[in-house]
């Protein structure tokens, strides 16, 4: 089975750079697996992607080095199955705010007896290989998001569900479950628990990761321990840079 | 019908900057078309794009006031009237290289007895209005593309084809075409051509515009008189972009 | 952000006449959009739409002042999310048969500390605006089908969930429920208990709708106090024509 | 190979009543194909549709008896001949302006020695049987459209030419070559010569037919003797009987 | 209402051979629904196929008369529901491991009073019939899935559910559910428990059903008395089929 | 820029054994790239594929070390370059039956000064490497398809086309030009005919291919001296392999 490099990385206490993708192209993603990250994800929560896209994406990041991985639109079981059939090598699972969910989520992504993943990967053996199945259960990345009040507080609970390779912060979502607004870098209170839990994780011999809003930000992140991060997503990089391509003209323009 | 404000800025002498799509999304066009540019080209030559795509692309641009053009993927007289047809408000024809050419381009272009267009416009009547017939002579915007030795010989004669309303430069083609290099400023002899096909296509109150790398480039050609500027296309743009984030990122990692 | 014209309508006590849309196609939908309805409805549950197409029939319509709803296909909260996401101001819930159903799907439609939607709304951003965040708790809209026996058991605890706009009966699988036949018109005991939902849904000051098979129920149910209501859907409204013109033909051909 | 029922209706001076295509949705396409029509035309000229989806309708049109026919975007050889092998039993090719053209499509539609046809229809030999190769030839319905001054300047040149089964008139373009404005009955010198073409047409026994508006329009051409007719498309069809519901409604609500 | 037979002819006691449709294309279902299966099976669970997709399939298949069946990705009742509207006959429900989950699947499938599936089934009523309503509860055919240790333990009580047409066994889950490796066709303890299935379904007057990796082992399973049976899928028939080819021309080239 | 395999296989006198694709899924296309071809050619011809799903189809090619080839519908030099755009490394030209036209497509093929390509490959850049320009003219493999009664009159004067690096045979349509029937292996005059153009062909040091209807008239092709071969395509493979199992089947069940 083709190995999963970013596991290896993360397991070697080394940093992942990650590019999010939110647009529903594979050719765009093609484009996005050539820049040199580590990893895509594919985003079916907050990206504008459905599972057709999804796998054409991950195909087109399958022409590069680059590791493919999906984030489910939520936690439920049937999804992360589909997404892992279609090739991608983890999950960064979203809304994972109690030990139950958690282990639901490890069980969809791990053959028994670890756990209940349906056997059936089409483009798991295509792009994986013929030994999928011996190696899968190994190679395959688990991160959960911890993003809510609820989250926090299960958090030792959730953190000793076996089989979670890594916790990945959702700022935002963190941040309004706490009252504050949204914002990738939040302030105060939540900021301090951020750094709690990363800790915690890192304490387990799990790997940290975090949404970051840019590549500042990112070195940012790095610099307090974390490893898994991305410079923003797609939608939003294009966008910035036009607008900066925009005004260089238009200030020549006036 | 609705007013093509991108064709009344160029009669005006006013600088029109267009943003160049060649990833087949409309949600990335939509994102596009929100960045404040005037006009948006749907690319079908070399762009990643096909019809169906392009029409949900012109949608996404419809949804705001920037006017959505299509590049055809060559000079064919049906595939301009099914651009037009799907509402687009005006073509940048590639490859013209004769004044035959330009003829049967704008004769695709125009209603009778202006030229040969054949009539049913379904989105011209949606995203135009009912009255649609009455205005779209008016209203559609044809820049034909200089970019071969050719066409510069013939360059006179085109000019003279009535109803053409702007020549668009293709430097990439036109250098190629004079046995240099690639890249969208050449130097020397096809630099002084681009400046001759600007000047005698000002000289009959046509509009100029020139494909530019980015925004540095825009400026420049701006400042030499060009009125219809791209800064690169979106995937070029994107991959900049992120490969910037990924710069800044990787000096903090080692 | 965009103001949600008939949310402003309903809470006016005004009529809202809304268009169902079954066909997956953002040509069709954009056709719809551009008739005058208030809203287009883009049915998820019986309509023969997914992600990808309702994503870019919002995108058809938002090329008008029509307000694009969706309708998910159950009352899952990560769809309705999504739904959200790609711009929907508004959702029009199946089978919400219980408080906990309802406060779920509020939940999921409103920002903490109202709810628990989870942030990153691309297209709310686009066609919403860059305010959405701070207004959208305001302007999308929640209707919630009242449609089967034990919702009508749980009428009053359901209507006493908070940040419910308004109930929408779906006449079919009430009736069905009640152990009556399908039709959008039933008589009877279904009848009665429409009028008591109707009924004790205004006496909250929520808004009220109901499916209608055509333009004389829709009067019908205005008559009653119905103030969202719908003429039957596109692919009924389509065949009904296509048949009545061919009866024209036929009777001439015979 | 299966029987094209509506060739043989024409052979016999029956009427056959089409439906014009232009949505771009296979479900939309089945709603029409189960209306009763003998024939839907899917449309690549004026139609929103592209090959991929033409493929999906004629897939869905072939789940009834009713015949799918395709019009190319125009009269190139190469996609009349995609359009057969993706299933269609006949086209009705647009803009034949010259003998020449018409000899061009028939020789498209034709398998050698009558025309030269390339050999490879996949949904030929599906939908019409794997006798295919043995009666295309005659199965296979071609009509030219005349709908230009010049068409009707060689109308006799182009009726000479052996293959053609019919000749579709379209009004619209017919009324703008001779100076006049859109519609789909155009009165005056174009009536004459509508009345002209079909006279002629029919003297060679070759069948007739005309783009037409609604039913009335068709009840009137069949009393002219035309044995082909649509009413309308389904875009216009559903936006007007959207728009009755509409007014319906509105009557009601003030 | 179209008939259902290959109900019919499971309640005969009779053989269904069914195909197992993984790979996502309309055209590619048309081409196995030609070969004389009696039944297509399209996988939302482990073929990479989505709901779009699966629509265009079945309409694909219904240009013939073999019967299309939908395997949903899990046992949701929404997913299921939506499977019927869109045309199935059928569902091969997976993961059915408890009495309650047979329930809901029976109840997605069936109209009240024998369920609670939603009225609204645009494609059960062009592909059935007008009077799709009436005869759906009977013709709807209702496979559940037992591939689990779990589902084992449960068999009985599951088999007590009202409304369940026959049980299909997944032999690679349940080796694996067993601690066994994965493979059709399982020894020892597994085949025992197969058997123990087949025995007591057919005790019950139930269908039994297997899925099988080619046509020799649905000899075998037939032979053993299950009646409905698969030889592999299409992307496996199609990866084995090439790799017979290539190895006949390998062997000539060395 | 990534290298040619089978370019430098067939300067090496050594067979290439090709899939033929005709189902439009990328999914099915990395299937058969995974079989173990040299190369796999999308057919845009006979194939039913357009360009969306050609692209799609060329970025699952690309996972694998498999080359991906185009056929062009037609010999139309903008849907060339568009092929070629996408990343394909060669294109199999059907119809070419006078130099003119192979002209046409070696220009089609090649930037200046050897052709008259347009710049701005957007998948040759990702798939071949940036330098792609630098060796494209190399790398990029021209097979013009000789299968008319015409083309071959003018054979000889079609092998002098400078740039040409093979001709590939079309039986089927070369027999029906003679005045034969349908079939890969066409007797007596058309059988010396493809025997005499592939001598004069490999005379000239050009590469020979012809189409094959499976593994055993590949075998029988090479014999002869034929280098590109193909084991029929996608659609009849499954179709024959499916028929297969059936067969097996039933003649257990009788």
């Amino acid at each position: 089975m083709r190995y999963n490099t970013i596991k290896a990385l993360l397991r070697a206490n080394k940093t992942v750079v990650n590019a999010w993708a939110s647009i529903p192209s594979s050719f765009c993603a093609e484009v996005i697996a050539n820049c040199g990250f580590d990893a895509v994800t594919v985003d079916l929560q907050h990206g504008m992607i459905d599972y057709a896209q999804m796998l054409s994406m991950f195909q087109a990041i399958s022409t590069t080095n680059t590791i493919p991985l999906g984030r489910p639109s939520g936690s439920n079981a049937v999804e992360i199955m589909r997404i892992l059939d279609a090739g991608a090598y983890g999950v960064i699972c979203p809304q994972v705010d109690t030990a139950d969910i958690a282990r639901s989520v490890v069980a969809a992504c791990r053959y028994p007896p670890l756990g209940a993943r349906s056997y059936g990967p089409p483009r798991g053996l295509l792009y994986g290989g013929a030994d999928y199945f011996a190696h899968a259960n190994d190679e395959i990345l688990i991160f959960i998001m911890i993003e809510s009040k609820q989250a926090v507080e299960n958090l030792d609970e959730i953190l000793d569900v076996p089989g979670v390779d890594g916790v990945f912060i959702g700022p935002n979502d963190l941040s309004l479950s706490y009252g504050g607004g949204v914002g990738c870098n939040p302030q105060g209170e939540v900021s301090d628990i951020i750094d709690m839990i990363r800790t915690k994780t890192a304490a387990r011999g799990l790997a940290t990761g975090i949404y970051c809003a840019d590549g500042v930000m990112c070195q940012m992140r790095i610099h307090q321990g974390f490893q898994l991060v991305n410079p923003g997503n797609d939608a939003g990089v294009l966008k910035s840079a036009f607008e900066v391509q925009l005004s260089t003209i238009q200030n020549c323009v006036q």
